[in-house]
């Protein structure tokens, strides 16, 4: 049998730039595609790597330029009933593109892909052209994210606390010129609902065809094993809708908590000879997910006079009340141009390792490609989806409105048919004072009626935070209290975003900073333009935090010690977090710390990895945080004085969906001289998905107690659930916590 | 010129019923159209008034019967070009429509019109028949709301706390047979958007005719004085859309802020001759509604882990913040089909005499009929518009939003047409535990979608209260405290349900109870079912308190005593509501009370207006506390104790938008024995929409204190901004207050 496949035709791209959009570029240069077009100007004028020192900076003239990529190529010399397509997954921002001066289509937006049929424009030979605007920007001044709130581009390439101002152009997804025959498939969407016991799907197939007269299609459906369950023929239309029943479907889990099952649709175009003339693989995950209420929240709010209750954000998986643990993931690269399936995989194989099973695709970036979906499925990874909306008050404006349609209706049509699609949201913090959105604003609105028109079984939320959720903090202590007490004394749903900083690694150090500035770090030198110093305005030392470092652990005398310091307050800080957020099940369902990944080199951030991929030691205590089952102690601050009684309650935390026999726990104090047996305890059996609590241990530091101690908790037979907490010890006649310093 | 103006055809209805829908009624009585079809048995079988004592009960058979309708008519005789329409604006719940045996029309849902063109079936006799099915009921029990929980009809009528059980069914709104024209108007709608400083207004007039070939449309607009402002001509055809701006409109305002100026729209359909065929009168407002960030509310919440802000809740027309005073409006009648214009016209014109604002069209009742808005729309009344959602968990299920999607857009494409519709509301209190929706609710994400589709200019909420709003508390003390004391301690954005119980008027209590029962109440009487006893669950002797009145009153000897002490309670405690929630301002926008009106005679309720239209003593202390400008006190308790320091703090509280002198206020006590001048404060000059707060009045009651005094505060020149409070005193040596018996 004859197969068809669609033949890409190589071109090569070059790229020009302009003042004025009128003017022709007067030379061209080679152009990456997909890629930015600033990429293949600083490689054109060998700038040096953008990721080290100030050299971003030289980028800043590229914004405001008008862009021309253009490629040239003979006719194809096409076989009869074939047809020349032009296929872009993903054009940046406002784009028009013409074939031997005509111009064929024009249109503002990233994210909408674009197919042009240019077979009745063709000439023997071939000029094609893509003319790219300038950035977009609401306003000239002040030159922040606030430039981006009248564009569905991602906010936080007009800078951040964690990213540097640059803000891509061009061609940033895969766009090819490519043969297809003319009955060939547009789109493809298999939907499917779940029967209440999920032991039944009720499948709908949707084709858009460009079909001919006289064809046939054909669709298979091959459960994960590659066995076919379901054959439909017929005859082909421009609109073809089966609908079918699936039997007691295997159903698509997170890792951690079965196997993300995957079955395959094929759906192919078959001529009467039988020849396979197009054909759209797919894949289905059978799934049901909820956002159902808080265990507890129906409760509150219980005086008069009566607000409602908590906005619900328990994740329910097939049945299954889910505690979603994950991270905020951020746009791995800059230039998402340069981002490949590669890139993604070894992050999300981080994420795996980390025991995460959510990611919250931060809405300040972008809208993945579709190889990070694809990704999520096979691994078995939820992902919370934001548009791209972030901190700004993206007006009620007809124009705004019309592409933040278009853009966001393509968006979900491409992503509704991934299974690790957990959650819609509208987009990041718009629901505070820095942004000043409002549940009245009509860019949330929309976003919310399209989603239902399109994805009405997959949740939706306008923003986080919502009702009931918590942001934040970003550090260690704020306001003379440690995450410690904080987290104690609060009572939130989901922590959706949380942040303990922590200094890169030495390599990444020095790929960001010059040599001579690496240490002390200071001021007014790279360390504050990779986000060192007045990261954020509300701590001018953020991330680096050095005031802090000193008062915990006295003055660094070398980088190696500077670097070890802020990174094990990340460990202590996360592990915090996570594990209280845990105990805190089930009115508490999320705990999702910010943020995973770095985008460039650093100097400092609240990430888990730094740039490229490279785990902090942060990333290895979240993720003995975030194993399913661990033991886990809580207590009320970090540093303990010498002789003072120190507590510390005992946990099992479960998040697993089996019955378990109770665990033996040994308590231990371990100092460097000695290991202190202190208390054993016999839990009770594991219930599903429950934590059990346990004693306090109670035991008086001793006078001489050096400036570390650990208490560490052995599971018999289980070495694999035991867990250890670092603390400071400083001595009692220690006046001033700034004057004590310590040498660890 | 000739005006063919539509005919209708006088047709006498009757009605019938039986035990299943096979089965042909064995009898017809009259039928009252619009009305019920349990009126029409009522009247047929001599029932005696459902409003006295235990009668309701008899209608109960009544709710699992098949009606029919049905009306005979011969042949109208239409001349060449007419057509004979069956119109309907709203048939009561599930029916069909059939022309001599032949079905044209069947639906579920009461609010969507009906428009069916009988001309082509058409005999020399014609029998019309409208078959009603039984009240629908999610399942057999237990019988309350719940079982309105699939439909989209009025879940009140289903048994509350303030209304029985009686679920009307049948022909609810006007319903004729008329004689058109063939070329009709099917709708017009004239939309408009205000430029950003008010100053402009773009039209856009949308008609839908059922046109026929070489007319001619004529569309005029008038201003309030009836003068042409705009005239537009050209061809007819099927959708007929017209743009035009209009300069410097005069604007709507509400009866407080300003005159609900209103401009008329005609548009006519003329033939070649000029005949006029058909026309299509319409009142437009022009007014800007929005909700806005209410003051003070981006400032919270201040602490990490941080959630968002509260939800917008402050009014804004046409640029003002206004504050808004209001009530919750409910079905003034049982029975929707006896509501006429002259009912709504009454209790209307006792909203603008309380100096209300906005009535919250609770979603408990009906969407009211079209006189309603007119008459808001004509007297300068906001209207908040629920859907009839309340107090139920409307299921995620296919069917049932078939019904809301397609009843729902009838009523946004029948109201937004109405300057007085100020908000949308998906219905009453279904994020709290006893509903048990949330913002995942489908049919709630439903309703904001098509809000927003066709009618985005007017906000929307999903339900009330929504985060930062406050409903109830609904008596005077709660768990040990006096509604005094919970107010000052509150902190809400709006206060859209508070309610205070008072005993109807004696007049009242003598047509809902038996003579016998009158005095004193009892449990297990008719005072029972009129909602004296066990209404509220939480308290078994609400809305009567009988426990409450002996506390602080002792026990009555009259009927005449137990309702004077009721009413006075009521009235202290709405003074108190209201006047706290202004003094809130600006962080608090809105207070309305709950209820306005009785559906029925009751013995005791929340309402200030007792059935028909009896206002209570409570409602004439409303009218006073919600004047623009008043003089109010502030003070924590109503009983004191003889020789304590009382206290009170003096305001002036102020609605207006325009600066005015201060005012020279005298505090006076009064006794049934003297007047005792305490201070003069003169206040600072009034800013627009700013209330002044002025000293504290401190004075030890004398050991002597009678049961009851008074404080008055006296505005010279400006005895409009008089107030009075009244406050009971006990002597010192009462221990328990139980045991304090005054005279009054």
């Amino acid at each position: 049998m004859k197969v068809h496949d669609r033949i890409t035709i190589p071109v090569r791209w070059e790229v020009g730039c302009s003042a004025q959009a009128e003017t022709s570029p007067a030379e061209f240069v080679p152009a990456q595609v997909p890629g930015a077009v600033q990429l293949d100007f600083a490689r054109a004028l060998h700038y040096p790597d953008y990721g080290s020192g100030e050299n971003f900076r030289r980028f800043e003239w590229m914004e405001d330029r008008h862009y021309l990529y253009r490629a040239f190529f003979p006719h194809p010399g096409l076989e009869p009933g074939q047809r020349l397509w032009f296929v872009s997954k993903g054009i940046d921002y406002a784009f028009r593109i013409s074939l031997n001066g005509r111009c064929l289509y024009a249109r503002e937006g990233m994210f909408a892909p674009v197919e042009i049929d240019l077979t009745e424009c063709l000439m023997e030979e071939n000029r094609l052209e893509i003319a790219i605007s300038p950035v977009p920007k609401l306003h000239p001044a002040p030159a922040d994210r606030s430039q981006a709130a009248g564009a569905v581009k991602p906010p936080v390439s007009y800078g951040w606390d964690w990213h540097p101002r640059l803000i891509p152009l061009g061609i940033w997804d895969d766009t090819v010129l490519e043969v297809r025959h003319a009955a060939s498939i547009r789109d493809v969407h298999v939907g499917y609902v779940l029967s209440e016991d999920l032991q039944q799907a009720e499948l709908t197939l949707r084709a858009q065809t460009s079909a001919v007269e006289g064809l046939r299609y054909r669709w298979t459906l091959r459960d994960p094993d590659g066995a076919g369950v379901l054959y439909r023929e017929g005859e082909l239309e421009r609109e073809v809708e089966i609908g079918a029943v699936l039997e007691s479907p295997r159903l698509w889990w997170t890792h951690d908590h079965g196997a993300p099952e995957l079955y395959e649709s094929e759906f192919v175009i078959r001529s009467a000879a039988g020849e396979v003339l197009d054909r759209a693989v797919s894949h289905i995950g059978f799934r049901r997910i909820r956002l159902v209420m808080n265990e507890g929240a129906w409760d509150e709010p219980r005086d008069f006079p009566k607000g409602p209750s908590v906005d619900p954000i328990q994740l329910e998986l097939n049945g299954r009340r889910v505690f979603a643990k994950g991270t905020n993931w951020v746009n791995p690269e800059i230039f998402p141009g340069t981002i490949t399936e590669k890139r993604y995989d070894e992050l999300l194989d981080l994420a795996l390792e980390a025991n995460f099973n959510l990611l919250r695709v931060w809405g300040g970036g972008i809208v993945n490609k579709d190889s990070f979906y694809d990704l999520c499925d096979r691994k078995g990874l939820m992902v919370w989806q934001e548009f791209p909306l972030a901190c700004n008050d993206y007006p009620d404006d007809d124009r705004y409105l019309a592409v933040l349609e278009r853009e966001a209706e393509a968006i979900i049509r491409r992503l509704r048919k991934h299974p690790c699609l957990a959650i819609w949201c509208g987009g990041n913090e718009l629901f505070n004072n820095w942004s000043g959105m409002t549940r009245q604003s009509w860019a949330l609105r929309l976003l919310d009626a399209l989603c239902y028109r399109h994805d009405r079984h997959t949740p939706f939320l306008p923003t986080s935070p919502i009702y009931g959720m918590g942001h934040g903090n970003y550090v260690f202590k704020w306001e003379g209290r440690e995450v410690l007490e904080t987290m104690l004394e609060s009572r939130n749903t989901a922590y959706t975003e949380f942040g303990m900083p922590g200094i890169s690694p030495r390599s990444v150090l020095e790929r960001a900073l010059p040599a001579e500035e690496l240490f002390p770090p200071r001021e007014h030198s790279s360390w504050q333009s990779h986000h060192a110093y007045h990261a954020w305005d509300a701590l001018p030392d953020t991330w680096l935090c050095m005031g802090l470092l000193e008062e915990y652990f006295g003055a660094a005398d070398t980088l190696d010690q500077l670097i070890e310091r802020s990174q094990t307050l990340q460990c202590v800080g996360y592990k915090t977090i996570y594990e209280e957020a845990r105990r805190q099940k089930p009115y508490c369902s999320m705990a999702l710390n910010w943020c995973f990944n770095d985008v460039w080199p650093v100097a400092a951030n609240n990430s888990l990895i730094a740039y490229p991929a490279e785990p902090k030691p942060a990333f290895r205590a979240v993720a003995a945080s975030c194993r399913p089952v661990c033991t886990s102690a809580r207590f009320r601050k970090f540093v303990w004085t010498a002789g003072e009684m120190f507590e510390a309650e005992l946990w099992v935390l479960n998040d697993r969906f089996a019955e378990a026999p109770g665990l033996k726990v040994k308590v231990w104090l371990e100092t460097p001289a000695e290991s202190t047996f202190l208390l054993e305890w016999n839990s009770p059996q594991l219930k599903p998905n429950a934590n059990v609590a346990g004693p306090t241990v109670r035991f008086a530091l001793s006078e001489d107690a050096p400036p570390r101690f650990v208490l560490r908790l052995e599971a018999e037979h289980f070495p694999e659930y035991d867990s250890e907490y670092l603390f400071l010890a400083r001595p009692k006649e220690t006046e001033s916590p700034r004057t004590a310093v310590m040498n660890v």
